[in-house]
């Protein structure tokens, strides 16, 4: 972090017309921002969502309440502009990408084997750093993959202990046979690839979809381009998961866009030291969540870029 | 509230391509619009936020950290364009009227008389009715004004009863004997109305000032008008107070922008049974914490309306 940039961003927002510390968190994201931007005043000219479409073999085990085939017809929908998604960011100015993580081979059924070779893992994080290569200031990260709430569940046991209970939930809406089948698969993931889960890497290769590794790889490259991020909710926050297990400072220039419906995000978030912006209980995934707390940010950036000081508007500084 | 809109959007929604639920308080956002506007899909295209600042004679008795004079150089600045209101209008494209109550011509000091006259209070609600004139389908409601948390912090305790140290809080960040000579005058003013407070109105009148005198009548207008009204924070709370004394029902179409720092606050929402959108530790008034959840209500809208169905977009339904 830029500690420079901080303290510059400290200093102006304490000439601000208006009490100090009278923004709450938006005083924090304007610093954060600068932090991480490695300038005084930050920006958010060119925020950008990027969502990653996996698919995912585990989906045979009849884990969604929805059929893989959706993911071809939802990634056709945000290219006809027709996703919650593609609302949110036409409503605020964001910038939207889809990433099509080889839609039609799906990763491998994490039950009976890994979901992908180490090296398949390694260049589809490489593929994932394409997401700041276009140029932005503020990023997004967002997925789109049936099945991938039960991956998502798997990597959490994985690198955090517990129950797969306690992890999994109901996703886009399965029913109590749906849901104990969720943790059945989860269960069964952990067996075959007991012995295998002290590496992050490793449990990202084995237990991870191409969704998973592509975020990580998103905000790896966002963190070396200079570009804050902001993390959707459940499934995103696994990429986040890996690399905080490798070293918990890789995703301090990460927040936390909400809270997810999805019951054990808080669980997550809780380990992982983020406060979420929002919690609306929204469990849509598409980056939504992440796009509706980019819109605070953007805010709070125009208010400490172009608020008038004390001195420029002849406003009286407190008594006393 | 109008059902056969509520219904057309629950009938719409559950077509749009997305889990149901999946989108938690955003849905329910959409239901809100409709049942206030009266209209399936409801519209969010003229937003707009209103300001009303007022100044309070109760300023002598030292209860903020900022002179009274503040009032006309933050109304100055406002006009120029230099406000952090101003900022997260501008950002998310939300209209903004300052309304200016006779602010060289401070109410009466609370501890030593009546705020305002019955005539006087009836005639600020009228002019606030004025916010919606113009013609919006969605109000913002804020204010500006020295003083006024501790002409809300008396009203509240008018209204509520406890003591009138539960209701103080910091305001714009008086320090511990500020803190004290403000609980000090709520006690002084509830003991020189003693006998008077039990008509909300009356209340208003011997303890409000204009500025929630004027919210109070732009929230009766908005309803009459079919406008859904969002709420700023710890002061603006106070008109919608004022009005659910007389009847719970009168807020109906109002939703709690967020939840201020003013410690009070979540007690007062939740006597009001309103969940704020956001909770961002905001404390400063002028509409900001409205119009930071009105960018949320305006995805909800766009959401709302502009999203594919599955028959549309040839999304395969949930299985079973």
């Amino acid at each position: 972090p830029d500690e420079a940039a901080v303290e510059a961003v400290r200093a102006r927002d304490g000439q601000l017309t208006k009490p100090a510390g009278s923004l709450g968190r938006l005083e924090w994201l304007a610093e954060w921002l600068a932090a991480w931007q490695g300038k005084a005043p930050p920006t958010v000219a060119r925020p950008l969502v990027c969502v990653f479409a996996a698919s995912h073999g585990v989906t045979a085990k009849g884990v969604s309440a929805f059929p893989a085939e959706v993911n071809r017809q939802m990634l056709e929908t945000f290219a006809a502009g027709g996703g919650a998604i593609n609302q949110i960011c036409a409503a605020n100015g964001l910038g939207f990408k889809v990433f099509d993580l080889a839609l039609d081979l799906p990763t491998g059924d994490i039950t009976e084997g890994p979901a992908m070779s180490e090296k398949d893992a390694v260049a589809t994080m490489a593929f994932g750093m394409e997401a700041v290569a276009g140029g932005t200031d503020l990023l997004g990260i967002g997925e789109m993959g049936i099945g991938n709430t039960t991956i998502a569940a798997a990597i959490y046991a994985a690198l955090f202990g517990g129950t797969p209970a306690h992890w999994v939930g109901r996703g886009t809406g399965v029913d109590d046979a749906g849901l104990a089948r969720k943790v059945a698969v989860v269960e069964a993931a952990l067996a075959q690839h007991a012995g295998h889960l002290d590496d992050p890497l490793e449990v990202l290769a084995r237990l991870g979809g191409r969704d998973i590794a592509a975020m990580a790889g998103a905000i790896l490259a966002a963190r070396a381009q200079r570009v804050p991020v902001v993390l959707d909710g459940y499934v995103a926050t696994a990429a986040a998961a890996i690399l905080f297990a490798i070293h918990p400072s890789t995703i301090d220039h990460c927040v936390a866009g909400h809270l997810s419906a999805e019951g054990a995000h808080r669980d997550v978030l809780e380990r992982l030291g983020k406060i979420p912006l929002l919690a609306l209980g929204m469990r849509l995934g598409e980056g939504s969540g992440a796009a509706l707390a980019m819109s605070l940010v953007k805010s709070a950036a125009a208010i400490h870029a172009d608020m008038a000081t004390f001195d420029q508007a002849g406003v009286s500084k407190r008594e006393g």
